[in-house]
């Protein structure tokens, strides 16, 4: 095992981020040992929390982590160049990997966009969590990283770091991918679990609210433009549809009530957010996010709570179904690390 | 994309190996186009079908296939040299990839476990869908693949071509597995959930034996012997337990009964036979198959019929299960194919 030292840069240094970073420092000798990785950080930038640079000696990432912490990284004692934007910080890191984690915005993709475009386009690799950017521009992003045999990976932007991307990449080679019908939204599956337990919508989304399981706004999740995103995202990596993110039929929770949801029960179903993919016969791809009646018998009907589910239908064994955490820094922050490390992985192959 | 001849020979060639070679056969353009993956069949050997050897010109696969439903290769036409031993076949054949299906044997792994070193040791990379030798010499037979140079491949060991290994060796990387939890059986699987319908173990098992789920002797199923094999072979791969197969605890389903179904419905109960693995503060590795109480309010409860399942528990985010087919020629076979698939990736980045 060659020990290799791969130079990261976090663009936006969010929750997401964070978490990615804790298990950067937490697992750092164990990452050494078992995957010859050794990492070395030598930017953060952030709008809120201001950005620091150290090509030469690196950023102190404990350090780091506890000045994020207070909400400031500039200032408070980190050796290195600070008042970069991030697109400088793009561009005069010497690093490998652009871990670019900034927030999902499903207008233009914008700044995650420039961000990834700006590194690829500058010979860095990228790990991403933000769904904008692939969700918008998935064609425009992929071939540009391979023109540049730069590698774009992004496992967290769907069900956190359940491994999908990653699984269908190295696990379900040779298959091809007819179908796929998930539950990928937490919230909304919460808000759904608990209304199936007799509470009314309104005090659900509330209690949502206090957990942190949703937005102040929650239009992004009861209205379906995140699960939008995500299976916009599937259907173009797992089964090349070429679909744009607007041509997706959606239809978010707000219309359920409590009498749908019993009435659903006394038929033994459930009523369930669900995003899915298919092809016809005629090669047109049906992609859509809608509520939908699930029979007890289906193992979507049992997943409950904040868990998201995917189900893959294939033409060379049945069905598959992957179920794991659908957010939280934690595991959206392993999503990032998993995609490092695939990064790193591919790259040592490479050299040999 | 480069095209790269690979050169494989099947030994043993029952239903798993026809499997894999029917989707080889009708997805050669796709795995072409695809993967840059071209293949060419050199040897084909089994105990009862006989034995074919090309390994100029190949062997016709399309044709071997036909020969072997009616139960022999010799005789039938194929060109080539005929009557060689598997052995001989594995140390004769110019092979880059040997495919060992053979049947499972628990006692001492053969002849599975001698093709599978003779492969290695004569330079060869080596995809088995054989139980037997990976859960009785994982230590010895990883080592000696390492110390070669060489792939030893077995995804479809357990949960048939449902990707654990791929998944875990691409897709967890720098996760710690803390435990692993499942339902690595189909057939008892089957019978518990008919028994939970109220039918009795005895019919149950009768037409299991009928749909071809349980063999004419039952015991290495409901004795658990067969989930006994995976969850060590799966204890070994992703926790590096270094646990012996005999060492682990095992109890079938045969003293279940429908009355403990019964009573375990009527606390919100299912009955599932768990295979599960996980490690003490102390270091040492709890290992087990037996029958356990399942609430409801776990998603095993509800993996039902002949489908699998694991759970499995990391450090660095919440637990993620994946269900999938247990069993299936066609399941089997796809698990060889995606080794095959992932020598080849491997293979191909290591020359690049």
């Amino acid at each position: 095992l060659i020990l290799k030292q791969v130079k990261l840069a976090f663009v936006g240094f969010g929750t997401v981020a964070q978490g990615c970073a804790r298990q950067l420092v937490r697992n750092a000798s164990y990452l050494e040992q078992e995957y010859g990785f050794r990492y070395k950080v030598v930017a953060i930038t952030d709008t809120v929390k201001g950005s620091i640079q150290n090509n030469q000696r690196g950023v102190d990432l404990p350090e780091a982590l506890k000045l994020a912490e207070k909400g400031k990284l500039e200032g408070g004692g980190l050796k290195g160049k600070s008042g970069l934007s991030s697109i400088e910080t793009i561009k005069t890191s010497d690093v490998d990997i652009i871990i670019e984690a900034t927030w999902t915005n499903l207008k233009d993709g914008e700044p995650g966009l420039s961000h990834i475009v700006t590194a690829l386009q500058s010979g860095k690799d990228v790990a991403t969590s933000n769904k904008g950017p692939i969700a918008l521009a998935y064609e425009k992003l992929t071939q540009l990283a391979k023109s540049k045999r730069r590698y774009l990976r992004f496992e967290s932007t769907v069900m956190s770091g359940t491994p999908l991307f990653n699984m269908h990449e190295f696990g379900l080679q040779g298959a091809k991918i007819k179908s796929l019908r998930g539950i990928l939204n937490g919230t909304t599956n919460y808000i759904l679990t608990e209304m199936a337990e007799g509470k009314s919508y309104g005090d659900v989304l509330k209690r949502a609210q206090e957990l942190g399981y949703a937005e102040v706004d929650p239009t992004g999740d009861v209205e379906a433009y995140d699960p939008t995103a995500k299976i916009t995202i599937l259907a173009n990596a797992f089964m090349d549809a070429e679909v744009n993110y607007t041509d997706v039929e959606r239809e978010g929770i707000t219309g359920i009530s409590i009498e749908d949801i019993t009435k659903a029960a006394q038929d033994s179903k459930r009523i369930k957010l669900i995003a899915s993919a298919s092809q016809d016969e005629s090669g047109h791809f049906n992609v859509s996010v809608k509520p939908a009646l699930v029979p007890n018998t289906d193992i979507l009907a049992h997943v409950d709570g904040v868990m998201n589910a995917l189900n893959i239908s294939m033409d060379v064994q049945p069905d598959i179904t992957i179920i794991g955490p659908g957010a939280g820094g934690d595991s959206a922050g392993y999503g990032l690390l998993s995609d490092i490390l695939a990064i790193h992985r591919l790259r040592v192959l490479r050299e040999k």
